[in-house]
């Protein structure tokens, strides 16, 4: 089954763009994974400190596993000090519709 | 320039099947529609009323128009009263990542 996660993450002010830097940065590792199906890093277009992580992985230990690794520890490191608070995360099961192309 | 929508659904107790085979329903003249590049419905694992749909469309105008359809406004009808409050709709700009295969 795959997992399919839904990330909104709320930056401080004026910290949304390092916030990308890094997600983007943390995610190059996923590029060459195969485990990892989707990664789309978003800008919300209505809330200017707003960011959406869209994760799309083979399992959750194949999630897990890639989050572990020390270089993901880092940018969290980095990056918590730039939020709001916490991200929210929304674990989805889809269940139909028209597949990506 | 791709238009891109999370649209979070909170259905009244109970109701979250019947909304999701309305999504679904409402969704199909999106396959034979090229400008949809991507419709998912997807049931959140923690919160047992809530619906995310993940749209990408070629533009926001060919997404007005498919919605402009007069099955679209049927199906919103059936919908409406079986939803706890109105839709919650996110406006996002991919700006990189890991795209879907």
């Amino acid at each position: 089954v795959q997992y399919c996660l839904i990330n909104k993450i709320t930056t401080k002010p004026d910290k949304r763009d390092e916030v990308i830097r890094i997600m983007l940065e943390s995610g190059k590792p996923f590029d060459t994974n195969d485990n990892c199906l989707l990664y789309m890093v978003s800008k919300d277009t209505q809330s200017e400190n707003v960011i959406w992580v869209l994760d799309v992985w083979n399992s959750y230990e194949a999630h897990e596993e890639a989050m572990a690794k020390s270089d993901m520890r880092q940018f969290v490191k980095e990056a918590i000090p730039l939020l709001q608070h916490r991200p929210e995360q929304f674990i989805i099961q889809p269940v139909g519709g028209k597949p990506g192309k």
